[in-house]
């Protein structure tokens, strides 16, 4: 077992539990529990029957977000069930409210079955202010996510899709101030059409970048491949326009973007001296990229990113999820747009004034990241 | 509008929430990141994968209870729907915290269906160590409560009844006492057949009490009365064994205690003159009893317990609940059983070192009355 896992096995039986409540008024007299309590409550529930907004004057629906899986995707583990992605949640917790002072509270969904999930995460919905979905296996995560958007009247978001998409997004409009490129030229490879894959695709698409190719387990993704999911038919409507096929080998020939959500060792170094001059490369499966930083530039890599901490350029979402979920409460939003999306991307690109090749992303500790992303979605 | 309901407005604006989240373990640095959340919290995912017990050891599971309703029965307010129900549920998760320093989490569900409510709660459930309902009309809680105990594996109350029964009991321990009565002498009558009603004359009975009449709003119920619900045909198990009819004044003629979870000023003076001598009348209608004190004491009562703080003898649950869940989540106990409601309420009865007709029961604020509780119950 490595250190990093070790040691969190340490922690976890140390702490036991890694978030708690907090009662915000203290019960200490009679009239302290008459008011919070029986009867003097009865007045407020009154007001929010009449006027259901009234929630959001009243209650933690305006400061509280849920945190919800169903197992299905966990970390780079796959589907281990709900139960074993608690530990996940109830982090992702932690990181809302250090990173954002943003209330967060984990539910772990006890159904796969995707009516059923969206069923009752509607149920529950009523009392937050906003719903962070994680951890969800692809395609399903799309309707999901997309149901709820749909159906509810708060803001939605599957984090491994956009959040990982806004970094992505972020770190590439520095890499290409930094390698000279433009996005309306750049040719991109993406590796990996799971949930983040395609919604970096998407985003990307829409923030300008014309030239796209993306590839899974059997190479690239094509129009007379056979069986395709929903989610790659809808990558095929702004990918691969001149219908290419072969191999990640066969599409990495000339790119200038490598972008990896896929698994450890996915690329070789020899596809990467095949990759246009300059190119830019972000390598994020976790914990072992698709190519290590070493390997890639001595291939003649420009600029690597990946998802660890131990090399420079950290592609890391929990730069845009606290700062996102920060904007929805503070200003009591109902929905997340790709073009807010792409204002934190800008936003977070921005906040490092000189990008460099060993620094095209702020780090997650930066001061105020969470901040600049809230602000950026609001304005 | 009274002083406590204005109050009450005041407060929950000037507050606007009544609970927050607070992160136990700090994210200060990137070691920080990598142990409570990725990579390193993959371990504790693949412990709990293998054996979901593990949850106990490494997931707020072990020391958090969800507090759920469905708003159908909001204190006396009724059905006005799940949302205008948050600022009780919130409320209870706060007496939570301050009295037994159990963290509480309200969850508000968006049906009255009690099939599709039971599916609900059950897909939300693994996360929690133990669910406290509340708030859930009757006869749809008997069924919503028994199933969810019976088909989960974290102990289920409605506290509406089973928090209600263990105080009231409580208080009819000492009130025998100071009134030198036998429990398998006195005849009780209770009046309002609703959730707690219902849940009061099931642990009297198993506690010993024998001769019991129950009234609802249409008077005596017998067994020759048409369209009794469910509980009222359960009631009849245990009560009314010599199947008189009539009315609440009929029923009262010669009584020893009288039980209120009904309404407002249905028992009156000329009532309370019929009963035996040294009469106990605990009038619980909330926020005006079924007599007022001074006049069931006028009329001849002994003793006379309401729900209210400006008068001797308070039947608050809030006396019962949060030691229930503190001993639950405690000690990682799966059921809560009538025996452990039994000593629940001869702890909390022996509390009070010498009862007194105005003193047959602790008041909330006493010191160590949930760890009385919890303790007895662990026994």
């Amino acid at each position: 077992m490595t250190d990093h896992f070790q040691k969190s096995i340490e922690m976890h039986k140390k702490y036991q539990w890694k978030l708690r409540m907090e009662a915000i008024v203290h019960i200490e007299n009679r009239d302290d529990l008459s008011w919070a309590y029986s009867p003097g409550v009865a007045e407020p529930c009154r007001e929010i029957a009449a006027d259901p907004s009234k929630m959001y004057d009243y209650t933690l629906k305006s400061r509280t977000i849920a945190v919800i899986s169903d197992g299905s995707a966990i970390l780079g583990l796959g589907n281990l069930g709900h139960r074993a992605s608690m530990p996940v949640m109830e982090g992702k917790c932690v990181l809302f409210k250090e990173f954002a002072w943003v209330d967060a509270f984990p539910i772990i969904i006890g159904t796969q079955d995707v009516e059923e999930f969206i069923q009752t995460v509607k149920n529950i919905a009523d009392g937050f202010g906003g719903i962070n979905l994680e951890d969800i296996s692809a395609p399903r995560c799309f309707e999901i996510e997309d149901r709820l958007k749909a159906e509810l009247d708060i803001p939605v978001m599957h984090d491994d899709q956009h959040g990982t998409a806004i970094v992505v997004l972020a770190g590439l409009i520095n890499a290409l101030k930094v390698t000279g490129k433009k996005k309306e030229d750049i040719r991109v490879v993406l590796n990996g059409a799971g949930a983040a894959g395609v919604a970096i695709c998407k985003l990307l698409h829409l923030y300008g970048v014309n030239h796209f190719i993306a590839c899974d387990t059997k190479g690239i993704i094509h129009q007379f491949r056979e069986n395709l999911d929903i989610s790659k038919q809808k990558l095929l409507e702004f990918t691969n326009k001149d219908n290419m096929t072969g191999t990640l080998s066969d599409a990495v020939v000339g790119a200038d973007v490598f972008l990896g959500v896929s698994a450890a060792g996915a690329l070789t170094g020899d596809m990467v001296r095949t990759m246009a001059p300059d190119s830019i490369i972000f390598a994020m499966a976790n914990p072992v990229p698709e190519i290590m930083p070493e390997l890639a530039l001595a291939a003649g890599a420009r600029i690597v990113g990946t998802g660890r901490s131990d090399y420079p350029n950290q592609i890391n979402n929990s730069l845009a999820f606290p700062g996102i979920f920060k904007w929805v409460l503070k200003y009591g939003k109902k929905k997340i747009t790709d073009e807010m999306k792409i204002r934190a991307a800008e936003a977070l690109a921005n906040y490092v004034v000189h990008p460099t090749v060993d620094m095209v992303i702020p780090g997650p500790f930066d001061p105020g990241i969470a901040d600049v992303v809230a602000e950026a979605m609001a304005n």
